[in-house]
């Protein structure tokens, strides 16, 4: 076993050449053991075996630093730099992040998770270096999907001004999530097969050179310097920008790699490092199946298909009604940013295939170029993962809430999404949705709400987004399906001096509360909140004359959240009833299983229980103690 | 007057070419004529008269769609769209804005204010036209600065996919609001002085044709299509990715642009049609200071100076402290996106032009480069309008926020900005900014305070905005200067009753509403807030016991402002006071007289004297009878 001679950082420096396939399949059978236990990124690691492996061979670690862009194909790099115990406790509660963190090595130079900043960042720790007299490498390590993303060309354009070395590894594997998108992908599948250019530049000059003063002419040329190298370089695209282009480069032939990354590091500039790489390489099911093995399950080795046959998710409810709306309504157009596997509109794209736009990694356009189609009298319907929207919170402000356009958000992936910890965490949205002028926020309780609302939201003639959680959708409380009306809850059992007021997700978790406590001798009213903005205060004014405590609840931070709302509003209106906000406290929430998160902030059905509980008691008594104090000092 | 004939959309087609120069002519002196008078946005709209004219001489308004990006450069469409008198009252409140507005004219086909978002509105528009079965043209006018953002980029990378016309007119004048930068501008540079190339083909050609064989060659190289294109055309930037280009053309003849616009609205694509024109063109005090004359203040038409000399603004008391820090500490940077004036950091650039980065119109990547530049152990200090930050929530919260980066955000603009309206207010930064984990918000009373407070945050380890208004600072309580503390307020008058706990801009309205009420017999505590996050809940604790009322007061949307925090703060806590929240509605605010607006949206000082006075007065009998009511009913 060579992988065994590994323990820290640089020590694949001793591990001789001959070595190096060997290393690369133990690395591949390594990742594949693990992953297909713990689950995680299976793909991108797959494909970028051989290219960390020429990084770690050219870098010195931890003083050079690398940045990878998503950070999710940084497993060969945490291998590398003495982590291999960690993947035993991958993305799990307390273990080894799946993204690169700086508090988890001093190799990992900068922490991602969001596409395409590795450049930004990049060109930053480049700067902060010459401004400080340092003299270390700085790499960039970017797929061809982040860069449909539009920061990472505003980085390069900056990029592109220095005078000093930073070195850009563009690593093509024609993917995204799914497959890859837009012009400048075709671009590079053009400069990939690059056998055209080869040709054409040897025909050229083969051509020229049979003429009678044909090795004048390609002097002639020569001296047009831009013309000739527009002819024989591939890469003009960044070269006209002013970045310089190398290669492309096999991605899975490591002495090949390290002699141009060394090339690289010499120049006193920005260069760029095109790497050819193939996604899943070496694993036959994650070489064909590259979507499904993007984000891995755990999975069978063998058969590569998931240990776990799961219920249905959200997601596959969305995919399912936005089958039926198409039908019903040829208004109705779909967007994704990259993600039309992830967010269940593969199945609208297969049927409706003109009007599902895969726009690639770039939320703002996505969000902008849904407020153009509104215009145009269409009904859009963005579908993205809470965390990645907040990209677009200008354009959802800016674009489709000042002319108040019907865009329908369909937010998946709200609230706790578990393995891939803090950058993903879909905990902002509430409170950055709310504060927007014209905005309207709903969540389902369960599978049948979310195609309810869907449908509400499609028939809406303002800004609307539907936000509902990763994994399976609760199947419960059935019987509960009052229509949806704009800004009304649904009430769903009625008691006394409790209520717990509860936003989609958390619904399921209220009507396990309400048993406890009635089990403890405290009756409870059930409230389905639906709207987080607006709040029914109409309910909340009724449920405050036979209530002394409302609970509110909902999967998002506290700050500018529901709650928060309906707090003010009790509060304002002077009516007489508690508030207890159960909600997310302000702080980033790790990686690990999202039953362990919620016990860990709180929002389990135990700890709920418990605060409510002891809040009702304690204000209780505090309530009657306080107005009695009010009334005596003003008395006084 | 040619202009007179020009009553609404499409009557400039009766005028003949040979008065285009007379209309052009006249075009420019009405609008120096008016904007010496109203203040505006001058040099992009004497730089794209003629162009304007070209796109209305080709364009059937209002059937096809013209999307102006930033939108500040559409004095001309209005004015040929029938809205000559609306420059009466440009920008006032209750008259024309200064931007593209839907509800304005059936002209304007998409409301814009931020910039580079045209290119995916457009094509919004397009793929809707062609859903629907639409035959109209729809042109995206970008300029060159707006080109630096990156989701015109993203915009261009999906447009280049289109089977189907689509305009965009690249409207170039090597000028973001200050010069424009990176490597793309460099690149249109290079093809607007395009001699170099026209002389290479045509060299070529000449070359290769006084060869025997050389009409072969020339067949035998166009064979090889993309490599001959590259040779003779100079927009392959744009050709690489799939979009065909057209130009450079003169954006000062009238005839040249309307020819050109023909041939690129036939094809059934994407076309670029790059346009070179010049910033300010035709008024020489506006051709010699473009940033100046970007956004302009009623000004002399001879001399080209402002009428009103005004105060030092904050901008200015900003500027002095940058290059004060700058000198003091060598690990300050400062960063701005495009507005090296707006910003006030022009000075810093000028002194310390390596700790100086203008990335263009690039919000986003500005941010994360930030946070690269501080996890490479400097301090920078991005300089940006409150609603331009809105474009890099997703960076502020995702790359500086987890890894808690000492990233200083100095927020001009913060709070209601005036003429340029809705898409420009920065009323929204508190909300935002105040839900992100980690995050320090802070504001300043007066012009000592900002002062204070920039250098408090360049001290402070973890990242911090300080927002501060648009226009003069505040010379008054310059007494009241205690060192600034983390998270502590400042009280300047403690008397009793009602507390009024004031941030920012508000703390001067705040001691003139004090003032009133005091005079009206109310004695009133004024503290200065300082920290919109971390509320000073301490000092809550305090006013609570001896006043029966606070007033919080901001000028921020009140959904996830400070105000509710406080009032959020008293309830949790049972404390025994009423709360008042001074803030802005959730609402969009149109343009107009900052003082207006004010009164508009009650936050100026006779509406909030009024409000204080009948919430003191209700609130209180309201407070003794409930307290009583709850007290009986305990007791029941």
């Amino acid at each position: 076993m060579v992988l065994e001679n590994i323990k820290k950082a640089n020590d694949i420096k001793d591990i001789p050449p001959s070595q190096y396939d060997d290393l690369a399949r133990e690395i591949r059978e390594f990742l594949i053991n693990k992953i297909s236990v713990t689950g995680g990124h299976l793909g991108s690691n797959l494909g970028a075996v051989e290219l960390t492996m020429a990084l770690h061979l050219v870098a010195d670690l931890p003083k050079d630093k690398i940045i990878w862009d998503v950070g999710h194909q940084s497993y060969t790099h945490k291998l590398l730099t003495g982590r291999q115990e960690g993947f035993e406790t991958l993305r799990k509660y307390g273990g080894m992040s799946g993204f690169p963190k700086r508090k988890e090595s001093r190799c990992d130079a900068f922490d991602t998770g969001h596409s395409s900043t590795s450049v930004s960042a990049g060109l930053g720790l480049v700067k902060a270096r010459d401004l400080k007299g340092g003299d270390h490498a700085v790499y960039a390590v970017i797929g061809d999907g982040a860069l449909t993303g539009g920061m990472a060309y505003e980085a390069l354009n900056n990029a592109a001004r220095l005078d000093t070395n930073y070195v850009i590894i563009l690593n093509d594997n024609n993917m995204s999530i799914a497959e890859n998108v837009g012009g400048v992908s075709k671009y590079l599948r053009k400069i990939r097969t690059a056998d055209a250019y080869k040709d054409f530049k040897i025909g050229l000059e083969n051509t020229l050179n049979k003429f009678p003063r044909g090795p004048q002419l390609v002097d002639t040329l020569k001296r047009y310097k831009s013309g000739v190298k527009q002819l024989v370089v591939p890469g003009m695209f960044f070269e006209d920008m002013g970045i310089t282009y190398l290669g492309p480069v096999d991605g899975h032939d490591v002495s090949a790699m390290v002699k141009m990354l060394k090339e690289a590091r010499k120049l006193p500039k920005c260069v760029l490092v095109h790497v050819i790489t193939k996604k899943g390489k070496g694993y036959m099911p994650a070489e064909r199946h590259p979507a499904r093995f993007h984000g891995a399950e755990p999975f069978d080795i063998r058969t590569g298909l998931p240990i776990k046959k799961r219920k249905p998710a959200y997601t596959d409810i969305f995919s399912t009604v936005m089958t039926k709306l198409g039908a019903r309504n040829d208004q109705v157009v779909a967007i994704t940013a990259a993600m039309p596997d992830g967010t269940g509109l593969k199945r609208f794209s297969n049927m409706y295939p003109d009007r599902f736009f895969d726009v690639g990694i770039a939320e703002e356009h996505a969000v902008t170029f849904a407020a153009g189609l509104a215009a145009g009298g269409l009904k859009p319907i963005v579908a993205v993962y809470s965390s990645f929207l907040q990209r677009a919170y200008d354009q959802i402000l800016h674009d489709v809430c000042i002319q108040n356009l019907p865009v329908i958000f369909a937010i998946d992936r709200a609230g706790l999404v578990g393995a891939d910890g803090e950058t993903h965490q879909g905990i902002f949205d509430i409170s950055y949705l709310s504060s927007i002028p014209n905005m309207t926020v709903m969540a389902p309780k369960n599978k049948w709400e979310l195609s309810d609302m869907i449908k509400f939201a499609v028939a809406l003639e303002s800004p609307v987004a539907v936000r509902y959680p990763r994994g399976e959708a609760y199947d419960g409380l059935e019987e509960f399906r009052m229509p949806v009306e704009y800004g009304r809850s649904e009430v769903i059992y009625e008691e006394n001096d409790i209520a717990l007021f509860a936003l989609g997700s958390m619904v399921e978790t209220a009507a396990e509360v309400r048993l406890d406590l009635k089990e403890r001798g405290y009756p409870c009213s059930l409230v389905n909140a639906r709207f987080a903005k607006p709040v029914d205060t109409a309910v909340i004014d009724d449920l405050s004359r036979t209530h002394s405590l409302i609970v509110t609840l909902e999967e998002g931070v506290k700050d500018g959240g529901m709650g928060e709302k309906i707090m003010e509003y009790v509060f304002e209106n002077k009516l007489d009833t508690d508030v207890l906000v159960i909600a997310l406290p302000d702080d980033y929430i790790e990686h690990g299983n999202v039953e362990l998160l919620k016990k860990e902030v709180c929002i389990d059905r135990e700890s709920i229980v418990k605060r409510i509980i002891s809040s009702y008691i304690s204000w209780g008594n505090k309530h009657r103690r306080d107005s009695g104090t009010v009334f005596d000092g003003k008395q006084d």
